[in-house]
């Protein structure tokens, strides 16, 4: 069985003492441990801040986006490698291995791409102007101006199980883009593939020592040790979200926290939409796709479904051929359209999750599915973590139900109705029912009605970092709700967890310091290196 | 005596059990009591969401703006009454209390300003569109776009004692300008100036109902009812923003906070800068005004001053002639250059700060001043939480040493040397001194030396979020250090809290929530307000 190392100081170690199994949740069979007991990861964090980042800082953009494009390469030229690791360990089919693999191979790439603009904008890397200066007074000579310069710190990257490429991948790049070395934890249990980038990374000599550090297994008292320069992103359950906020050391040296948490994402279908129109088959496909893909283990995933009063019927008809049609079962095999949970953990709260929205939810009923598990997979005997897609009707929600309060993380989605009669078509009522989601990554909104789509979208917009539009001029061309790309926010506040990652160049400013100067004008711009210096 | 109300959902309200007394630091004669005991904070926060929040968002720019410069123009036309107010409960001389209050009408007049440049943009208010769109697809129809609306919630500031007016104004501003309301609260000790504010800005009828609100006394568990689209802002000791930070509400519902807190700024004195030359005049006036303005209780002071080791001794003998010269007492008289601190826990608070400081830091010495408090001000005798100037000396210091972490919130600041042979004259000396700090404000640099100069803003920069350069170019026309202005960010990673505020529009998106859009290019447009309905 695999041993698998933390690459720390420039070096793979391994902790001593009682190790983390992980298994493939398709069998249940070990295939790796990992152990971080007694590793020293205050010397660890000391490295990185003294090693990495003085290099990181050393290249200009031109070179960070070199370095970006080389990581992204090495991904892609390794890509069956990866798939066939993600499947094993992650549970996922082909088609979800590659959502992760490529996503993080992409993402990679765009932020080499916004490396290279920033090249042009700042030469020398270190400084990134901020806007336009102006004059401070009435002289013309004493002006003030923004600057961007990277931290000085740190930036601990804490992953979810679901993405462990692009987990990893998204943060690091914006990171080193912005030239602040990180050390990135993926979740023990789906560490397979993370480990594997670093390895990857590490053996090609990629990036600068110091630049990527990687922990497989528990991170210990790593948080204890952060400081005033550094940088915390987190993904992954909100409760834990919260506890990282509250820790000693974040607390008192005012740690900069970045945090993705639950989200119970919306799909609103508009009034307007014909049954057999492409705005509804866009629907029916996105909701069925965010149920389903990586077994609904997906922050970005569909929850709840609102829908015209008068349409409950025909969506749950359509959505229960649909998800009936996916097979369940070993993720390796063609046929199968949805792997398994990851996790036995994972299996237990997904079942605890639906019994919980049935019965905290007032009128909730399963259309679809169980809580059952099925062992082995559709059809199969065996083991495995497996469940099949699950959807639920609630005919008259409350604000307060489970069913707007908490997240279920599988292939589980639930179908509502909203009242589609009055002047504005139903679009603040769908609004006060999104919003009771209390804070979201992403919601959707199906129509083609133009002012019912700007009421509910700017009605859900304070409650969301991401909202799509589909409509019938892109419906054969719109990218689902669920694909974070790197040009837009990711984020979401309340529940999502304030946090807000990637959106191109806005990204940076959570590994920057912004700093104002004020001063002579001359004196500021050979500063920020938009004069050449003259003596 | 004066029983300073609350002003809550659209009342003045009293609370009743027992009062805090606010007191005339200078004759410590009780001026007025406050209460909040019983006060329904969940029902003020709500009215604020609830009605506040929808009037002001009802507002476009164009209307914000107006509101803004009402206050403005209030505060202006208030200025004597409200001088006096400041002199009485804040121990303010007259040139402290027109700082504080002509601070807080600036900086209304300047988001007046903004607001109004806003409406250009944006004629609706509703929406800001954050950049420029762009195509997400091969598709010229698929588009992306962000978008920053107001959040839903309410805004609760939390302020310091030192700036009753500008405190409350500065954040409000801001916050009114997004379209968020505001329920601010000033600290209880010299709430006199706060209150009077909002009394007038009140009967004026200058805000919509539940736009402002306003809490004379503690909050109770206000801080229990935030929820996760609103946001807390507080300015005051870095142990209470820990505190606030890790609220149970703050942590569970991702509430945004912003701290601005301890801070020890530096002033570096280039080793060019010769004895008699504008440049150390400069550097000498803005020691002395913001070692003593306001009795040294600003965050902005400057505390810690770094002087080439053959400078020393000259700086401290011009700093103590000028120092000496100050004039401590009642701050009413014109003849007073420095009033009281202003309560006994900061005069308490201050004697034991410089103790600190001379014991645990190696080799610290008073220069000029003690320990000693001087009741009733120089050569007085009588009431009153004075002190003199205290200017330290540290010949030696280390990193860990107490002048570097801890700040005496008085008029206290130790000259240091550091050494300025070598090839950067001292620049990469200077930076690891200042950036011992741990994360400040604001901290300021004397030379005409450009590549000093600009090695150490650089060095610093990460450290800050704001430097200011004195050189000879516009040493007749500085604005000083200790000056926040509207246009530039104010805030510091690390021990100054991790906070930004102000800095023009930047400071508005604190309020606001970015959303990514994603869908049919004209129908994103539609919704941002940048292409007009046509059905």
């Amino acid at each position: 069985m695999i041993e698998l190392e933390s690459y720390l100081q420039g070096q793979w170690v391994r902790g001593s003492g009682r190790a983390t199994t992980l298994v493939n949740p398709a069998t249940e069979a070990p295939i790796a441990t990992s152990c971080t007991e007694g590793i020293d990861f205050a010397a660890a964090l000391e490295h990185a801040r003294n090693t990495g980042g003085p290099a990181l800082r050393a290249m200009n953009f031109a070179a960070r986006a070199e370095m970006l494009r080389s990581l992204s390469r090495s991904i892609h030229s390794h890509r069956d490698e990866l798939i066939g690791l993600a499947i094993e360990n992650g549970g996922n089919t082909r088609s979800d291995a590659k959502f992760d693999i490529d996503g993080a191979s992409l993402t990679l790439a765009a932020y080499a791409d916004i490396a290279t603009e920033l090249a042009k904008e700042a030469p020398s890397g270190a400084v990134l102007v901020d806007g336009a200066g102006f004059q401070l007074a009435r002289s013309p000579r004493l002006f003030g101006t923004h600057l961007y310069v990277p931290r000085e710190g740190v930036a601990v990257h804490i992953n979810a199980f679901n993405f462990p490429a692009w987990g990893l991948a998204e943060k690091a790049a914006v990171a080193l883009c912005a030239g602040v070395p990180v050390v990135s934890k993926p979740a023990s249990s789906t560490a397979l593939v993370a480990h594997r980038l670093v390895k990857l990374f590490v053996e090609e000599k990629l990036v600068p020592e110091g630049a990527l550090s990687f922990i497989a297994g528990s991170p210990g008292n790593l948080l204890d040790h952060l400081r005033g320069q550094d940088v915390l992103a987190f993904t992954g359950a909100g409760t834990t979200g919260a506890a990282l906020r509250a820790g000693r050391a974040v607390r008192e040296h005012s740690v900069r926290v970045n945090v993705e948490a639950d989200s119970l994402n919306a799909a609103v279908l508009g009034p307007d939409v014909a049954d057999d129109s492409e705005v509804m088959n866009l629907f029916l496909t996105d909701v069925v796709r965010d149920m389903t893909q990586k077994t609904g283990q997906k922050c970005t995933a569909i929850r709840r479904i609102y829908v015209p009063a008068n349409k409950v019927a025909t969506v749950l008809e359509r959505l229960g051929e649909r998800l009936g049609a996916i097979k369940v079962g070993d993720p390796s095999r063609d046929d199968v359209g949805m792997g398994p949970l990851a996790t036995a953990q994972q299996l237990a709260d997904v079942r605890a999750g639906i019994t919980k929205l049935l019965t905290e939810t007032s009128g909730g009923r399963i259309v679809l599915g169980s809580t059952n598990p099925i062992a082995g997979g559709d059809g199969g005997a065996g083991k495995g973590f497996f469940i099949s897609p699950v959807l639920l009707h609630v005919a008259s929600p409350k604000p307060d139900d489970a069913v707007h309060t908490h997240e279920v993380f599988g292939p589980v989605a639930t179908v509502m109705p909203y009242a589609s009669e009055g002047a504005d078509h139903g679009a603040a009522a769908v609004v006060r029912w999104v919003a009771a989601g209390g804070g979201g990554l992403v919601s959707s909104v199906y129509s083609d009605d133009k002012s019912f789509v700007r009421a509910v979208v700017l009605g859900i917009a304070p409650y969301h970092g991401r909202v799509t539009i589909g409509s019938s001029k892109i419906a054969t061309q719109a990218i689902p709700p669920g694909t974070v790309l790197a040009q837009l926010v990711h984020g979401g506040p309340g529940r999502a967890g304030g946090g807000e990652e990637l959106g191109g160049r806005r990204g940076l400013s959570f590994y920057l310091q912004r700093v104002a100067l004020q001063g002579d004008r001359a004196l500021l711009e050979l500063i920020s290196g938009q004069r050449e210096a003259t003596s």
